[in-house]
Order: structure tokens, then C-alpha cells, then sequence
């Protein structure tokens, strides 16, 4: 699989003329931004999460975004309902198993999610995805894989066994489908320092798999806006504050020029 | 009755010199931006919604505003106990039935709360107020009006059901009370593109009700004061980021002259 | 005790060198500000509220801070699972009594949760902080006190019981701690005008009790982050809006040059 410029910016383009409809049920501290943009981009974002609505939510959507950053059981019951309703309907689910590893808690969820309804995309940081292997396999390797080849080895793994398309991010991003694996080499340092980027990314990982039937393109062309936005973001911030503003404008702004000049794919 | 940016700046003054407490119960996406408004503005927000507290603080305030957008049970209880609490008080209730339609969840608890507490404002774009309109009236009506028609046909009968002013937002704002329609021209194309300016508008409402003893009159100059601000913001604004930035900022600044030059009512 | 640019910005390199893990369970308004503004400073925010989780996530946190901006019964719970456990562990605790005096449910919260735990950090505003003594003794005071001076006779008697050192915010802020009080006169005028910019002083006072033993130093030292950060935004800031964006690219550029220029003790 590849892909360029072109293809990356043909889903822009299909986001913004179909305002593909994004149910999110998703954290406190990131739904203003994660709204915000989805609806920069171009998709009519929806963040609903009580269990008597979500499954009427999620059957209208283009996708439904699951994200565990601040669960507690009501939400914990309304993802599982939203995520039935929309796997009934053929609807892709996108899951950010958020500070999996940090708590059972989080991890027990995610990996449920993940083992029940087998999501389109997973896309977490390198820790979050090595939380959802078994312990068996991360402990055997530990012993001979640096922390980047063994994140790689684990979304392998949890690609073959749940089909869903793994997205890694950080410095470089690796999108692994099949035995494939796209890396993405857009973005800036300043990210990190902006609460609710990776919600964001996971949250764009449901707009362009609204339009696109792939979830491996999709993974990998929603990384490329991600990193393309944030470049264009990090000319002019003075921190992380600015960067936050730049680049909501950003992903208003991007143009095929923008990308073709910046995407490092 | 007629408005001008008079009458309009009268009721901001009013907001900046006595900071009316208003109390909002209202959704997880937008609280940030919606009490920044408020503050920005010059009014006092306070958020709380636990059923122990809400009919204490709904009592201690200028106005409630009620906010469906993240509805689950224990809020809806939440606010059907604050709103009973502030019309025992004569406090002005303002309703926005965010997202009536799309669920049947959020469309039974909007109508049940205009049914009983008859709010003093109901705020919402024309979709929703449509689809707090009894079906039967719907269907009718759409055979022979165009959609903005049947909007404002349901907006003036929902108020003469409820008593309730109803306010209409879209490219052109309609304020229905009794016999009268008032229309507000101003705005600005990027408002649609940052989450929770309709919120806004109906937490603004709250602070213009909290100071104008007339509903009709404070949901006009509320939407007058945010269209100009919108206006103001549309200037320099390089996307929906920095849209929201100057926004606040122009809910901070405007002045009299800023009204008299842009208002269009 | 003494503070000086020098001591504070030790320890804004400790938090930049160490980036201290900081628990919050705080407010829905303000999560994403405080997470921005603990990630800017350089400190690791995690906000997890559910009583399944807190204790493990309190368990590995530098500091956990309690802000009862929007409270409800499951989050009551939570709070005092969180600190019981932080305080097993001797992880300092910082308690946000928002809107402590507005409702007894509050006022109660606030109470309890000082009197079971005694936190090492209170931090609030005047009317806040006068609202957790016990009625006799507020009333006994009024006759003779000036309001600042009311408020710093209850901090000191809230100190004594408890041990907690108490910040009362305000144009002023004052630090109390032992027969002590330490005075803060960094600000900007605008700082009342943004929602939740008390709610970060409260989380950087967690940032800064993660790395500094002294809860009294580390209350004086995010004060005067806060302050200095506050005049550096000041100065560009043309409303509310820009201000917040300026603020978190402050904490983000805040230099020993800054505070060595601009501290006011």
C-alpha cells in the first residue's frame, strides 16, 4: 500500500464536500478540541454517550470513535452499546485505548473493545498499543527488541488477530495493515505539549474512514493531515497555546499545495 | 417591537455593571467556551449540575440555561429539578434543544421540559425547533412551506402553546414573540465551522434575560451582540481557530460604536 | 520562608527535568486548560475520575489535585478514594474548594474532604476559603475584620487545625503556612476574566508540590508562575481569547530572566 499526496488530499476533499457525520464518545478534557476539529477539517462531529441514545447516534454516523481517556462505567456500558449498533450496520469503529497500561481499568476496556468488536483503526502511542498484547508475548519481547521494533511487532500481532488496522504514533507514525506497514515522518515537537493531539488524530482517523472504504489509507492519510496541519502550525507558534490555534486553522486551510510541498511519507 | 443598537448597548452595559449570575447546565463540549463568553461578556457563569445542588444555585441566579447536548439520566433529572426551581423563583429558564431530531432521547426531553416549565427562550437552529413541533403539525406543514417557512410557522406556534420566545439561528436569525418577528442580519461564514456558537448564543441569552425583564427583546439583543461580535472576529480571523480566539476578545471589547456601525437588524 | 526567582526557578526546571506525573480529578470547564497548562510548564497531566481507577492512578501520581468545580455524587466518591490513597502513599494533595460558600453541597464536600485528609495545598479565593471555617467563628470575625483581613484570620486557623498550607488568590495572593504568610503581587487585570484560570493555580500548585517538599514553597512558587506568566500574556493580549492563548505559551517560554525581571513578592 502507498500513498501520496494525491490520495491524501482526495479525502480531504470527499470530507469536506460530504460532512461525513462523526459520532464520538470520547474524553472530557479533548471533546472542544476534537470537535473543533473535525469540523476544521470538514465532518459534522457529534459527541453523545448515554446508553439510551448512543446506538440511534451511532446508526446514523459515517463512523463512531471510541476514545477510554475518562471512563467511568456508565460511559464504559454506552461504548460497548454504540459499538454493537454500529459493527450491526457496518460502520467503522475507530478505538484510542488512551492510557491503556496505566490502570487495569483502562486496559481491561480497551481490550475488550478491541477483542468484541475488532475496530477498523486502533491508534495509540507506542505504550498504549504494547498494553493491549497479553503479557506473555510483550514480556518474551522485551528481552530481544528495542521499544519501537517490539510496538511494531505487537500491532503485527494484534492485526492478525483482530483485523484491525494498528496505528502507531509519535516522532514517526507506522500504520500496520497486513504485512504491511506505511510510516509517516510529518510533524512537529511542539505536539506533544498540546493536550488532546492524539484524540484529535484518532478522531480524524473516523473522518477519513467515513469516506474511505480502507482503513489503512485512511489510518495513514488522517497521520499525513495530522503532520502536514501540524507543520504548518509550528511556522508561527510561540508555544502551545498559538500552536493549539494555528493548527485548527490549519486543518481549515489545507490545501493539495500544502501537502504536496510537505508530506514525507 | 423593534430594536437598535441603542436598546442593544443598554442591556450590555447592564451585563457589565452588575455581572448577573447565570447558571448553566449545559454540555461537556462547549462549557469552556460558553463560560468564557459569559465572563467575557461581563456576566457571572457558574456550572453545576448534581441534583443536590442545583436547586440552590438555580435559585442564587439572574437566569438558567438548559443545554441538551450531553444528555444522560442523572442530568436530565438535573434539570428538570433546577428549571422547577428557578420558575417557583421567577427566574428566566432559557432552553436549547441541541441535537432534537437526531435521537429520540434528546427530542422527548426537550419537549417534555418546554411542556412543563415553558421556557422563557427556546434557541435552537431550524432543524431543531422542527422537531419539537408534534409530528403531525410537521407533516403537514411540509407539503406546502419551505423549510425556513415551516420553521418560523412552528416557531410562532410553539409560542403560542408556551408562551416561550423562540429563536431561530441560521444565516438570518428570527426572534418569534407573539405576533412579531424580529430578524438579525449580522454574522459571519466561519461560525458554523467552530463548535458550540450556538450554545453560546443561548448562554448569552441567559445573561441578556437576567437583565431585560422582556424574552423577546433579550433573545434579540443576544443575537445581535453575537452576530456583531462575529463579525468583529471574521476580520482577522485565518480559520476557525483564531475565529474563536477573537471572538472572545470581541465579546470583551464591543462598545457602542461597534454595534451602531454594524448592527443589521 | 523566603521565595526568589532563584528558588522558583529551580523548580520550574525540576518540573521541565522530571515532568511529574499530576492526578486531577477536577471540573469539566477547566480540564482542558489545566492539562494545557500542566503540559506547557512541563509536568505530565492525567485527569481520571472513576472510583474503579483513582486509587492505582493516584498511586503513581507526584501530586493529586481535588477541584470540586462540578461535583456529583460519584465524584465525591471518587475524591475520597483518590486521597485516601495518595495519602497512604504521602503523595501531597491539593484541594480546590470552587464555589465553596455557593452551595452546602459544596461547602460540605470541601470540608470533609480538608478535615479527613488535611491537604497539603488549599488553594482558593477569599470568600472560598472563608466558607471552610465553621460558622461561629466567620461570624465572630466580621465584627471587627476587614474581608482580606477575615480571610487571612480564617487561613491561619484552617492551618492550625489542619496543617494544610492555605493560598487565598487574589489582586494579592497570600500563602499561609505555620505562623507565616508569604505575599504574591504578580497578576493582570484580565486573569478574572478567563474561566478556570484559578482552577490551573490550583493544578500548578500540584506540578510544584511534586517537586519541592515544602508544600508552603511549592504554593509561593506557583503563585508566582501564575502571576509572572500572567503579565507576560498581558502584554499582547487583547481580550479574554488571546489571553488564555498567550498564557499558555508564558508557562511554556517562562525563563529565569522572566521571573528574575517581573516577580513582585
Amino acid at each position: 500500500m502507498t500513498i501520496s499526496p494525491n490520495t491524501i488530499f482526495t479525502d480531504v476533499q470527499a470530507i469536506r464536500d460530504t460532512s461525513p457525520l462523526v459520532h464520538n464518545i470520547t474524553n472530557y478534557v479533548v471533546m472542544n478540541n476534537t470537535a473543533n476539529a473535525l469540523l476544521a477539517l470538514g465532518a459534522s462531529p457529534v459527541m453523545a454517550h448515554a446508553e439510551p441514545e448512543v446506538a440511534d447516534m451511532a446508526g446514523i454516523a459515517g463512523a463512531l470513535v471510541i476514545n477510554i481517556g475518562t471512563l467511568s462505567d456508565p460511559w464504559i456500558a454506552a461504548m460497548f452499546t454504540a459499538a454493537k449498533a454500529a459493527k450491526d450496520k457496518g460502520i467503522p469503529v475507530v478505538l484510542d485505548p488512551v492510557g491503556a497500561g496505566a490502570t487495569a481499568y483502562r486496559t481491561d476496556t480497551a481490550k475488550k473493545l478491541m477483542q468484541q468488536f475488532h475496530p477498523a483503526i486502533i491508534r495509540g502511542n507506542g505504550s498504549e498499543i504494547m498494553a493491549l498484547e497479553n503479557k506473555g508475548a510483550v514480556t518474551k519481547g522485551v528481552d530481544s527488541a528495542s521499544a519501537a521494533d517490539l510496538a511494531l511487532d505487537i500491532a503485527r500481532h494484534l492485526n492478525q488477530a483482530y483485523g484491525s488496522v494498528v496505528c502507531i504514533t509519535g516522532e514517526i507514525d507506522y500504520i500496520v495493515q497486513d504485512d504491511d506497514v506505511i510510516q509517516i515522518k510529518n510533524g512537529h515537537a511542539m505536539m506533544p505539549k498540546v493536550t488532546g493531539l492524539g484524540c484529535t488524530a484518532s478522531a480524524l482517523c473516523g473522518a477519513f474512514a467515513a469516506v474511505n472504504p480502507d482503513p489503512g489509507r485512511a489510518a495513514a492519510h488522517a497521520m499525513a493531515v495530522m503532520g502536514v496541519a501540524g507543520e504548518m502550525a509550528g511556522r508561527n507558534a510561540k508555544g502551545p497555546g498559538s500552536f493549539q490555534m494555528h493548527f485548527l486553522d490549519a486543518l481549515y486551510q489545507i490545501s493539495d499545495t500544502d501537502i504536496g510541498k510537505l508530506f514525507k511519507g
